[in-house]
Order: C-alpha cells, then sequence, then structure tokens
C-alpha cells in the first residue's frame, strides 16, 4: 500500500476498509464472526456481563486488553434500584449504535463525508407480556421508531438511499426485524469427584 | 400493607411483586411502557447513548438523577480502537440480562430461591451482509445460543419449566426471536429565520 491509503473518512482508514471490503469478497469465511459475552446474577434485576474475546477475521480477537463490563439493572417501579440501564433499553442503545455505524461505514465507501448524526429512539413494550398476564400479548418489542438527524456533504436523495442500506444492512436492526433462533441450554459444571 | 410484605426472595420484595401484578392484571394500561436512547456520532465507530427517562405505570419515571452513558466502539478489525463494546455486544448483553431478570422474577412469583445464575452467549454472524457483499445473507445473527447454569431450591423439573417460561415470556429474547418493525425517520430540527 502506499501511503494515500492512510487518509480517513468519518474517521475510518478509507484504505483499510477498501482492503477488507476486499478481503472478504475473496474469502468469504473471513466474514463468519462469533460474538460473545458472559453474565452473572448478582441479586433481584442486577447482574452483570462482561466482553472482551471474540472470533473473527479467521482467528480469536487479541485486542482488547481488559473487559467491558456491564451491569444491568431495573428502576423502582420495576422493582430495583437503578443499578443499570435495564435490558430493554440496552436492546436500544446497541440498535442505536448499529444503526448509525452501518450508516458512517456506507457513507465512508460512497466517498460521502458525514458532518453529524444523532438518534432518539422510543420502543412500546406491554409488560402484560413479560409477567404471563395476557398470552395474547407479545413480551417483546410492539415496535421500535427511530428518529435521525443527520448532516452530510450530499445531497437529501443520496442521505435517504444510504439510510435505505442502514435500515437493510445494520446488524442489530435485522436482528430485530427478522425473527433470529435464540437457544437456551441449561448446562452443569462437571464436579471432580473427590 | 403490613410488615410481612416486606419479605425478600432472590432479592425482590414479594409484596411489590404480588402489589405490582395485580395493579396490572386490574389496570393493563399500567403494563405500558415506553422505553427511550438518544445518541450521538462521535466519530468512526464510535457513538455515544445516554438513557435516563422512561413512560411507564402511568407516568413519566423520575427515579434516575443521572443518566447512563454507554460508548459503542469497535475493535481494529472492524476499523475501530475498541472505544467500546460494538452493537451486536451490546445486544448479548441486553440478551443476557433480559433471560437472567426474567428467570429471577417468576422464579420469585414461584417462590422458588435461586442461588446462582451464570450464562454465556455466542452469536454468529456473517459481515458479508452488513457490508453489503452478498444479498443472500441476512445481516443479523445468524442464531444466538445462550448456555445456561442455574442453582436452585427446586427439583430439575422445576428449573426445566422455570426456563421454558423465561425463553418465552423475555421482551429481549422474544424481540430478537420474532419480527418488530423498526421505523427509521430523518427528521431535521427546526431553526428559527434569523
Amino acid at each position: 500500500m502506499t501511503t494515500e491509503d492512510t487518509q480517513t473518512l468519518n474517521g475510518l482508514d478509507v484504505g483499510q476498509l477498501q482492503a477488507t471490503v476486499e478481503a472478504l469478497r475473496d474469502q468469504p469465511v473471513l466474514a463468519q464472526f462469533e460474538f460473545r459475552a458472559s453474565n452473572s446474577w448478582i441479586d433481584g434485576g442486577e447482574n452483570h456481563s462482561t466482553i472482551q474475546s471474540f472470533y473473527g477475521a479467521g482467528q480469536e480477537d487479541t485486542s482488547r486488553e481488559q473487559p467491558f463490563v456491564f451491569a444491568t439493572g431495573e428502576p423502582p417501579v420495576l422493582l430495583g434500584n437503578n443499578e443499570g440501564a435495564n435490558p430493554v433499553e440496552f436492546l436500544l442503545h446497541g440498535l442505536a449504535g448499529c444503526v448509525t455505524t452501518t450508516t458512517v461505514l456506507h457513507a465512508t465507501a460512497r466517498g460521502i463525508n458525514i458532518q453529524s448524526i444523532s438518534t432518539r429512539l422510543r420502543g412500546d413494550i406491554d409488560l402484560q407480556g413479560l409477567l404471563g398476564l395476557d398470552d395474547d400479548v407479545s413480551p417483546g418489542y410492539r415496535s421500535i421508531t427511530i428518529d435521525m438527524e443527520i448532516e452530510a456533504d450530499c445531497s437529501d436523495e443520496e442521505i435517504e438511499s444510504l439510510l435505505e442500506t442502514a435500515r437493510g444492512h445494520s446488524p442489530v436492526c435485522t436482528t430485530v426485524c427478522r425473527p433470529v433462533p435464540v437457544t437456551i441450554n441449561r448446562v452443569t459444571t462437571q464436579r471432580a469427584v473427590a
């Protein structure tokens, strides 16, 4: 690569982005990723997740020297003490981040300079579902709305096209919009016989 | 309420749980919640979410004096600097927390004492979808597996029944398992004419 390849746009290294796209196009196996989280219950509505390693681009990632740790909690009206944001709020955070990053990624691939993006999300949920009070009520979000303000050096039509691409290619947005199978296995630790 | 109602199980106030269930059964409108997140793009794969208020139980919640703030980032292999966990990892965290809290909630309603719960999650994703390299590849998680270790003062059959309930009633698990509509609106701030 030449030094020209280190040019950045929207904070992304354009040469690295192009090289990544080419590598995955040539070797689709490199696009297979496994992300992970470990979680431990503390008490009541409080539990903590640890996120560090993942597999991707053909190998275990070792770039994170320390894990990320997040506390889940619940507000008093949901029997907690605000020990952290609650799980459905973390889902909104993941969705906001994913739609934003997907927009920035595709803008960069198209050579569009983004000035700013901000989003406000709201999700409607009927807690009769969680509590099993009405079998006709789905426990999940009924719908989620994302209001996005975006300023970029391009036409309105190019922005609309970019948002259409982000909507269709965001991994979290797609996971929410489409049915994804979740399997829960009960496992027991093998204990050595004394 | 008598003082007997302040008995706790699994860190939850049993009297408050029963009162909440009764209140929502009598007035389902109290079960309607709106959760929210606001997010701002920083640069590249970094953006920050702020989570504080929500609507539920018939009113705006004001219990959080300070907002929760979370940074999204990406690892170097995905063009970032590990500014935070990435969006699909946050989704796993939300899922872990939700399945755990739903398990604890229904255990408490059944009078089951939980000793410990820990989960390990892994989700498979093909990044050809995100990058738009293959239209046949969904950008979202292909599947998510949750391995749960749980110790509780009850029979294996009661634990299996509890996990079946958690699987069917967890809001994040249901949001992932079933299609949930996500709408992205582009909004523009009204600027006053000078």
